[in-house]
């Protein structure tokens, strides 16, 4: 492990030290988002060291031009970039005019930064003495509201303790800002209007090329010792900032604060010509109920959404911390309030991978959301994917597939591809595997098969025709083969006959072929408008079912496994256990090519398949795909650990379903990966709830019945967690002894728990 | 074919039309180049339309920084570029205040322009009305000196034929110029001096990051009607730029004329403070010649080069061309006087590809530079190789091989790596065994071993330590094999065993051995200093022997064909003449996916390996893998064709041998590829050679002895060759009815001519 700085506590992430070598790191761990925006733990004063400034508002990006060495044909123009939004929180605080600045002060003590998830704040408190030798003590809380999604509010009270003092709190805007990832040192944001009135400030700017319109406003009012004190602000404001500067005398002992609001309206949500009247009215609703009464809210939304998706552990502070982490990000980053957004691999605590949607949300977000929210956000995700679906035809013609096959991009912000890398852009195509499979699961899960005949089926039907047309038949072999693929196992690319992805493209055409059949029976009406627009015909089915049924699937007769691809057996097979620890993380250590012919496996390949398809292999067929591959597999994706844990688990060894628990929920908080500071892994966040729920709790949905087969580390006293099942929760507690089930609903449901049925009824303990 | 507008002539390339569409092509064709400079056919003259400036000095360079999308560990950090030089050839010509511009005259007529590769200079002659009516006749000459190569020199004429005209010729140098190619738009020149001194002007500048130092020179005279006349030149000279202006009134139907002389010289040559004085020198010295007797020199120099590499192909005035033209660029290139230049594969012709050195020299140019110029000249390819020995050390070590393993670069300039695409860079690895290959090639053509114990010995070790830990024993199959890997075939990518790389490399191991095993007993003096140097070990040569006894080469039975690599009958196998013309060139018209799991192949592969070992194959397993691969090759690479066109004579296919022929000697006149506006393809030319010496003449070197199997198209009535065999010369004459071969030499020599012995005499024709 890289830092092991951070404090366990059961509810709140908590750092104790001032140091600086941290303060990346610390910047994504204790981000803030509230689905709308979301930012980077910045400094509100300003800070001179090295830092990493990020804001972000969900849904808006900039498309970098690509930036390649070398082009192919098919690569999309430009790569879809998070985009630093304009800075709405920063405070400039002068003490005697001298700038307080950590990176300059002459002593720092009592840093305290804590991070509350149950309430949703994020606070700070320091003592620092100046250059000039002034001491003061800080305050800073703030906060993104839920409740009022355009605003975040900041409280800043400084308190000089060894002199009085003429302090300066300037809050400002900025949108003169700039990305760290740029291709081309574009300028992102053209600042259209920089204006003022009274107490507030509004910059109306747009991105360049997409032009989305924003406004990015502030307010601000100031307080001695609590009270309320009305100081005419100093403005200056040109191109891109707007400063007011809030000028007082503090006497040594007094506290003068301040109380920020900001934040961003856009034209997504309203028309360009309002963003401004918009601004006020969330200003004058805010400002209203005060910060403190906004808080109150803030802590009542959150209460909310923890009394749903809370993941309690007894007898192990860092697994609890661990675990409320994760949920606490995924609940900041999406809330499943608008179909046109999506979850980004690093939410809105970072620039890296730009785009907001991989397969992730398919393969890993959508049964957390499914589970912890109401089955609408699970819908929206899906809907998502129906409404690119032209996009994702046009992107399967770029590379020459026809007649509506669909191949939904690797990274995207509006359906179209925006990721430029060969072996992964053409070749990751599994990912379109998981968009079906994500169908079959909402169904399976949720029992709402309306999707399916609304707008599912022609997203398989689109899928289905690629993976007719991607297949090749092989006279050699008398089969149909994958030739050139990358698998969800990076660390092998242009491969042939994944079978991971040859077992995924099989099963899509099968399932497409079995939903067509029940819609063409059962929904007569859809089946018409859908079977008009696709021009689906019998001889093609009959041509899809040819590929399915002779799909090729490489096996070894003597390790009686599936192999990875063809040829992995002539790989050097020596375990990970046996390699030298100064050659990890190999992406780090070796070249690509040495990578490559490696026998080395980034994240789950086949384990993954085995993973959707559970019920499709027996216990021994896994435990023997599990010993062979496991210790060939470094965990150098964030997409790993959690598939491991589960699956260990099934097999019963729970040692390793533990450690690769803690790798999965800590992997950001103790930065497994040495990245953290590029932010947080937002994604594999909700692996980390599947690793409890589905892992240790054994959660399956069988026959529209739900399964458990708990299991509980030896390391907790007990465990619990809620899920919506078909709008009745079902609480689970798992101690040492015993599980518990809790029905909050209204009837009595039927579950099998260790292969055993159980009746739970409303509000009835029921033991196990 | 995209353009046919090249003038059929036995000595000449000949353009007749001003298109301006055909700018940037001829510029190319018509380009001119010494061995130590060269430049495109830009006018002298300015010129408003497309066109593309490019001035070159051999072994001059800038380190361009890497650009990819996304790094890979062992990138190296820059790219070599070939780099625009300063201009020297520069010449505005006022007519009346009216600049002369091709691209905004009223009328252009009677333009023609021809490379005389006969006496290497380029003329151009029009007739231009410029927008002030007057209209003026144009005879413009230039040549890169041969015997002074450190200079050119242009003869530039203009008569006003319609009326009097004030007549301004402003010859310049310009060190303010760009590449076309260029990463991060770096300035790659800095200017240190701008100076002159009567007629004369030097520009001293040096490349930025790597400090190359050099000096632009010029002087000019003028003359009307051939009588020089004494102007005092109007000077302006800015931080980059020297521009002298001759103005004369010029009586209508008199010709003003500007004999203008330029050049370099370089710090690779003499001490940077010596730079002026030695332009001085060399200006001295071809001002007092003149440029009609510095032109007598050009032919002289010319004319020896052609008595020794002249081809004469009769009664196919296209072939004849194509075959000239090829030797005269090769010729223009590189003549072998410095160790320290290699053979870039667009010469001094355009940017692309940068660096200047790749596979090409030793796969292709080698035996055209063995048999047209004296052994030293391969020598000095060789030894090019040997000192770059160490970097090719450093090399490996950066992809994780130890133990002087050695890995020469893809492309290179100083023997760093200076590629960054991790399918080439990394894994195009068979471009080692050509480095080994061409050690060999070299001592069965010269019977020079001197070679091998002096330097070649150290490189074939450095390439076989390379070999065994590049291969990994696969359990599964009992034997070694190369995983991971791209062949000559780069329509392929990360591919496990290509036969011809492991054929390679299997070789590269025991001809290491062999000459190991020779030197240890024959030249013990050279074989201790090299053991001592290499540490080589018996237990070490035995592990290599384990390697190569133990290599896995891929066969089918069915097919009894040696696969292009693992898998290749899994393709979908559509020959390219079952493709769709609209789907050519694929490269251009296919998403690299797609190209990657097609059957389709770019260059020689498999039947590269049987021309480098065809004494290992029967003519029965030749035609087989013909047969096979052929239809599958789009020939795509510059370098495919010849190859196939001597595999193709060689097994009696002479339609094919000769379309093979026509593409790879006009390649570039007739733009087969579409793409000569961006330079010709230099070491493709070598091919030609070797496609009608070792294609229709069937040369091979065997036991010491030149063999020849002659043969010759229908199309033509006769051809013949030279080659330098041993410092002894042999003609070769074929005609439709006979062979005859002429000795240039002291002693009496054997030839095999259709398997049976021939003695040649000195001097004395004999007949076949």
């Amino acid at each position: 492990m890289n830092k092991e700085y951070i404090i366990s506590d059961n509810w709140s992430i908590i750092e104790e030290e001032f140091n600086p070598e941290n303060v990346k790191s610390s910047e994504s761990i204790f981000s803030l988002g509230n689905g709308a925006m979301g930012q980077r733990a910045n400094f509100e004063e300003h800070y001179s060291g090295p830092t990493f400034q990020g804001s972000y508002i969900a849904g808006v990006y900039y498309p970098d031009k690509t930036r390649v060495g070398w082009w192919k044909n098919g690569y999309p123009e430009y790569f879809a970039k998070v985009l630093n939004a304009p800075n709405w929180i920063g405070i400039n605080v002068l003490v005697n005019e001298e700038q307080l600045d950590l990176n300059t002060c002459i002593d720092v003590s009592g840093f305290r930064r804590e991070l509350n998830m149950k309430e949703g704040w994020l606070s700070r408190i320091f003592t620092a003495t100046l250059q000039n030798n002034i001491k003061v003590e800080v305050v800073a809380k703030r906060f993104l509201s839920l409740s009022h999604d355009e605003v975040g509010a900041i409280n800043y009270e400084i308190k000089p303790i060894n002199s009085d003092a003429k302090i300066t709190f300037q809050p400002y805007l900025d949108s003169g800002i700039t990305n760290e990832d740029t291709n081309w040192d574009d300028k992102f944001w053209d600042t259209l209007n920089v204006s003022h009135e009274n107490h507030q400030a509004f910059i109306q700017a747009k991105t360049m090329k997409t032009d989305f319109y924003t406004c990015t406003f502030m307010e601000s009012q100031v307080f001695i010792n609590n009270k309320s004190v009305l100081i005419e602000p100093n403005i200056s404001a040109d191109a891109s900032i707007a400063t007011f500067s809030y000028e007082y005398s503090v006497k040594k002992g007094d506290t003068y604060a301040i109380n920020k609001f900001g934040g961003y309206t856009v034209d997504r949500n309203y028309p360009k010509s309002e963003l401004v009247s918009i601004a006020k009215k969330a200003l004058k609703e805010v400002t209203k109920l005060g910060f403190n009464a906004l808080l109150e809210k803030q802590k009542k939304a959150w209460s909310k959404i923890w009394e749903m998706s809370d993941i309690t552990i007894e007898g192990d502070v860092k697994a609890q911390q661990g675990i409320r982490f994760n949920i606490f990000q995924l609940n900041q980053t999406y809330l499943g309030k608008d179909s046109r957004l999506n979850i980004g691999p690093k939410g809105f605590t970072g620039e890296k991978y730009g785009g907001s949607t991989y397969w992730d949300t398919e393969a890993y977000c959508i049964p957390f959301y499914m589970a912890t929210k109401s089955q609408n956000v699970a819908r929206s995700l899906l809907k998502y994917r129906y409404n690119h679906l032209e996009k994702a035809i046009e992107n399967a013609q770029k590379l020459g597939f026809k007649n509506g096959a669909a191949l939904y991009p690797m990274v995207t912000m509006n359906g179209e591809e925006c990721h430029n890398e060969w072996e992964i852009t053409f070749e990751e195509i599994h990912r379109n595997g998981a968009i079906a499979f994500a169908i079959f699961n909402y169904y399976r899960y949720t029992g709402d098969y309306s999707y399916i005949p609304e707008m599912g089926l022609e997203v398989l039907i689109g899928i289905a025709r690629f993976w007719h047309q991607r297949a090749t038949f092989s006279v050699e072999k008398n089969q149909y083969v994958i030739l050139g693929v990358t698998g969800p196992n990076e660390y092998e690319n242009n491969i042939n006959n994944n079978w991971y992805t040859n077992y995924l493209a099989k099963w899509c055409i099968d399932y497409a072929i079995e939903n067509i059949e029940i819609i063409k029976e059962s929904y007569s009406e859809d089946y018409s408008r859908i079977s008009g627009k696709t021009k689906i015909t019998h001889e093609e089915l009959h041509a899809w079912k040819k590929v399915a049924d002779n799909m090729y699937f490489p096996y070894s007769k003597k390790h009686k496994i599936f192999l990875q691809q063809d040829g992995f057996l002539d790989k050097e097979l020596i375990t990970v256990a046996d390699l030298p620890k100064t050659d990890r993380p190999i992406n780090q250590k070796w070249s690509w090519d040495r990578i490559l012919r490696s026998p080395y496996i980034k994240q789950a390949d086949v384990l993954q398949g085995f993973y959707f398809f559970e019920d499709q292999f027996s216990s021994e067929e896994l435990k023997r795909h599990f010993d062979f591959y496991e210790p060939f597999t470094v965990h150098e994706s964030s997409l790993s650990p959690c598939v491991h844990s589960i699956q260990a688990a099934k097999l019963d060894q729970m040692d390793q379903a533990y450690t690769f628990y803690l790798r999965t929920s800590r992997l950001d908080l103790d930065d497994y990966n040495k990245e953290v500071e590029e932010g947080l892994h937002i994604t594999s966040m909700a692996g980390t709830w599947m690793s409890i729920v589905e892992g240790f709790g054994g959660m399956r949905i069988k026959n529209d019945t739900l399964n458990f087969e708990p299991r509980i580390p030896k390391q907790w006293k007990a465990y619990s967690f809620k899920v919506n099942f078909r709008d009745q929760i079902v609480k689970v507690n798992v101690s040492q002894n015993e599980t518990t089930f809790k029905l909050e609903g209204q009837n009595d449901l039927d579950i099998i728990v260790n292969n055993n049925q159980v009746t739970i009824s409303p509000n009835n303990l029921v033991k196990v």
